[in-house]
């Protein structure tokens, strides 16, 4: 794919009247991009670039493809390269973050070197950030004047919440069709930007395309026995591309057909989806994407009924999933951290002489948790999480991994007994995942 | 920095005696590494590298920079390239996934092609892989015979807990020295094999060098604030280099210093880091790396003191928080969700009265819930935070973002009033930071 680079001039780049215009004469036949994330601190252990994960989801939906993804850190050279290389193989280019006005800020100056273009200073967009500065009351400094310097040949795109406005180049290099786009690093910048200004640019010069996707969510299975159940169905399927993915209590099986038509896309995706569904039945929780937190949010207003907990060893990770979910004041009363045994007792109304006969970590003392809980809220469901999240206070009758969940309700109470493998963080996320999902069984 | 490769036989590695060894004749100069995380589904939305963090702090403790990252396909041209380009322009290049046994599981070939290296499969290997089925009582498949190819001159680096071997090769490339890993993607397999058989190898190999470091954090001070104060002092520590991140309501200032003598650069970053810490006195809660959560952890349990808190907005995410460090039962007691009003009066002692006068989000109910969970738990702290996470429920009078944290203890309570700007989830993350930051002043 890399293909060593003929001898040659400057590259024609031929949208000498492409500024501020959205419309070209051809259309990219190749979709394949490329996303290279630019800063030093990404570069460390401490940061992570996240932008291309939406720019993903967004180039995805246009049936664009992410073939590479790059970080690159405030390094001239390294930058020039990597645009050099970027233009041979990857039909799109888009560069995130090095637009900002400090001595590291080198993105614009090295794209420019390295497609053998100028930056020209631009008088609008001085006059544009001379006037964002006075009416903050505050002195422009000269360094902000870089954010002003435009490829020749790019459109500008305007920058609704920020200085630094965004640019696009499209046209020929080495005699091929190349789109490339400079967008600004703050997440909410980004995303602004590409929304307004670059969704309907690439649109127009791609071929027209039709993907549908499916997304199927399933709680509590192992991911051995989704693929063992769901492979021999998505194989027989060469052209959806299936991907598993699997995190602490969740899988996702991620569906995605590109076809001339829409309707013959959706028709694939659709047939294969409720083949995959026939056979995983009611573990399946969500189709579009939701989360379980989600799901179980709409069930419980479906039903007009609500919820309470009472955490020992989750400490309110269960709580804090729910109340994720904006307006979730509608169906969840809220519940009780009782660490203590003593306010096991005193908000959960587990009696002392339990916790004394079984432990803290039982059966029985979950049971009674989601009872209480549920009593003292008067809810309509209560749930009841007590286990050893670890790394400590572990024992051969009780080992780190050991939770019991309860779910108390108008029918009465259950309890599952779970052994979950990992860390701190993970048996938490399990043990909440397995609750929710209770939640969910218990109101479908 | 990317050079165009003169036209060349296979590069000359010199590793003919290198398997199974940790020795070398050489010693590198240059010590920048890239890192090439392998697989498709690092190329979709849904999932991201993070092997490279871990590396990354791996390699930056032993003196490496990373100058690249790479996130490359199941795909071996790309691969391929990636290898060709990396061998050029880093002296030491670290694969990870893609050693598994399936067909898309291309590491090992698309780097023999790159370098001209021939693939043979070893016995020793091929013995341990049956011998490891048959321990499981399952008939080996003969694709997962591909984990034991190896590249011609690499030392195999065994697996302590995955079935792919790492593998290790070294020696001139194109005239160059270079170091060149292929480490298996799981991260508990990547992490095991790194530190088993990577970390002395490098040691052995790059040239001694001492890098002292620090990090101090400070919670709820703006990082412009913090810049300002801090950058005109570390900006006369040329041979420290600087860092500053931001978080939701934390700043984090990351000092490291290279040089010939440990005593050199321990002197010059301990120098800096000690006037950083004059000028922002106790704005700083942390300088060796620990969270909030901890730091509040020690405190607690040197002052042996215990805290309890109610929350509303925040939903239980400050319980998560607290509760998120191992062994905090020991100081934590548990506290309240006190969603609904009901049961802001029913657990946190919040008179129905005072919600009727003053609103459930207000400087009064918040100093209630803290002096209430306080009583009611009989702990040394309460903590009540109550506010509008949004996305809606604001009013002109309480808009979103609008947060009352309150702290009550033996010496009575104070409550701030804040605006946090920002969504659902960054309201919720301000607003905790803000009450562990309170609970450090106050044990101070």
């Amino acid at each position: 794919m890399e293909r060593r680079a003929s001898p040659r001039g400057p590259p024609a780049l031929d949208g000498r009247d492409a500024r501020h215009s959205t419309t070209r004469s051809f259309t990219l036949l190749l979709v394949n991009a490329e996303i290279i994330a630019v800063g030093s601190e990404l570069l460390t252990p401490h940061r992570q670039d996240t932008n291309s994960l939406y720019l993903t989801e967004k180039l995805n939906e246009l049936g664009i493809e992410v073939r590479f993804k790059c970080i690159v850190g405030d390094d001239a050279q390294g930058l020039t390269a990597s645009a050099k290389l970027a233009m041979r193989r990857s039909d799109i280019i888009i560069f995130t973050g090095g637009l900002g006005p400090t001595e590291d800020d080198l993105t614009r100056e090295s794209v420019a070197e390295a497609l053998g273009l100028k930056l020209q200073r631009d008088p609008a967009l001085i006059a544009q950030l001379e006037d964002r500065f006075a009416k903050r009351g505050i002195k422009i400094s000269p360094n902000n004047f870089k954010q002003a310097d435009v490829l020749t040949s790019a459109a500008i795109l305007p920058n609704p919440v920020g200085t630094a406005p965004g640019q696009w180049i499209a046209g020929k290099y080495d005699g091929r069709d190349r789109i490339l786009v400079l967008l600004p690093g703050p997440p909410h910048e980004l995303k602004a930007l590409f929304e307004a200004e670059c969704v309907s640019r690439l649109r127009a010069r791609i071929p027209v395309q039709h993907i549908a996707t499916r997304t199927l969510k399933m709680a509590m299975m192992p991911e051995s026995q989704v693929d063992a159940r769901a492979a021999p169905i998505y194989k027989t399927y060469s052209d959806v591309e299936t991907t598993i993915l699997a995190g602490a209590g969740e899988i996702q099986l991620h569906m995605r057909c590109r076809k001339d038509s829409k309707a013959e896309a959706e028709a694939r995706v659709e047939e294969l989806t409720e083949k995959i569904e026939d056979e995983l039945g009611d573990a399946i929780f969500s189709r579009k994407g939701e989360s379980i937190e989600q799901i179980v949010s709409y069930l419980l207003q479906m039903r007009n009924m609500t919820l309470a907990v009472a955490e020992s060893c989750t400490g309110g990770l269960l709580a804090e999933r729910i109340t994720s979910i904006g307006g979730s004041s509608r169906y969840f009363l809220g519940g009780a951290v009782v660490y203590s045994n003593a306010l096991k007792t005193q908000f959960a109304n587990v009696p002392k002489s339990m916790i004394n006969q079984h432990g803290a970590v039982s059966r029985e003392v979950a049971a009674t948790m989601a009872e209480g809980i549920r009593k003292r809220c008067v809810s309509s469901y209560g749930v009841g999480i007590t286990g050893v999240a670890g790394p400590s206070g572990g024992t051969d009758q009780k080992p780190v991994g050991l939770v019991y969940v309860a779910l108390a309700g108008e029918e009465g109470t259950q309890v599952v007994e779970r052994n979950f493998l990992g860390d701190r963080k993970r048996i938490r996320q399990f043990a909440t995942e397995q609750a929710l999902e209770m939640v969910r069984r218990a109101l479908r």
